[in-house]
């Protein structure tokens, strides 16, 4: 698939998963694509896990259900109708989440380009979900990155030790299509701003 | 182009910009494939500052040499030796910087899908940065991210209020050619690491 083609129709996917399994080698095509990312001092600083027993993919979904209702608890009047026709997760109906951490200990202590920068690594992180997700979109595979989670929680379900942070939970999978619209702009929740409200010119203008 | 030529054919560019100026158009296309990232809860909460006055470009130069020097302080034997070899930045060369922000407020304070990690904002920026690496590469453009610098020193340099956090200075420009290995493999800093290195199966095996 063409790039733009890619850029265009990527789609955070919660509500079209079909459960049919994702050849391996289309997973495996996805997964190199994240792994050729740009990292800051060539440090690869990721961690992918795979994650389809069904224990586990039920257990991390009744968190995420937990955490939905505490963000709906803060909203009022037209936000919390909106939002309850928002569907955020797609876990089960997936099939397979893929755990992507960061693991600031891949190159040493002297990582070139993040001396000044402590975050540096963690921007590569989502470098390679970026990759991955555009992967995905030109092999008819749908992804939705779920972030109604404590950080703590997703660690302690896949093992993280405490150097190594959660940075996402993608749900990955089959789908019958690609929505054309986003879905929360389908449901009202929020549309897309034009390009020319985050363009500055030599200077930010405020 | 390709989806998956263009995350191989990716470099991190630093040597090979010729100084011509960007076709308005190409550069357009390119702002508007980070302008289609994914953002949580569509908060879209990116800022493009495109910088081409002389005067800044090498006032942002002269503070990256100096970062430069503090990290090469802190290294010893092989380690200098090859890291004295390796360029940094074409700031100047690539007669263009796109300074790229992370502001949290851009949808107000209810953010869909941030209320339980606050850096998801932080992420959507860099999923931003990739789209518009892989458009730029593309469209035959190079792109070299810069993280020699302290954030507070971009902030005054480009007017960024408090708010609005520094994320990349990316210089992008014309280029003779894409380099076909990596810098930092190509001077001996560090090579690839295979996939397997990052994979996991259901829970994190250390």
């Amino acid at each position: 698939m063409d790039l733009y083609e890619a850029i265009a129709r990527r789609r955070d996917t919660r509500a079209e998963f079909t459960g049919e399994p994702i050849d391996p080698d289309v997973l495996g095509r996805i997964l190199e694509a994240a792994n050729r990312a740009p990292s800051v001092g060539m440090s690869q600083p990721w961690v992918f896990v795979t994650v389809r027993q069904r224990a586990t993919l039920e257990s991390f979904r009744s968190h995420v259900l937990e955490e939905r209702a505490v963000f709906a608890a803060g909203l009022e009047g037209e936000r919390d109708s909106t939002f309850s026709r928002v569907k955020v997760e797609g876990i089960c109906e997936s099939g397979l989440g893929i755990v992507v951490g960061y693991d600031p200990t891949t190159a040493g202590e002297q990582v070139l380009g993040r001396h000044a920068i402590a975050d540096a690594g963690l921007y590569s992180v989502c470098l390679a979900i970026q990759n991955l997700w555009l992967a995905a979109t030109a092999e008819g595979i749908g992804v939705g990155w779920v972030s109604f989670y404590r950080e703590a929680v997703l660690s302690s379900l896949v093992g993280f030790p405490p150097h190594i942070r959660p940075v996402a939970w993608l749900c990955v999978g089959t789908v019958a299509s690609l929505p054309e619209v986003p879905d929360l702009e389908r449901f009202g929740w929020r549309g897309r701003s034009p390009l020319s409200a985050a363009l500055h010119d030599e200077r930010y203008a405020g």
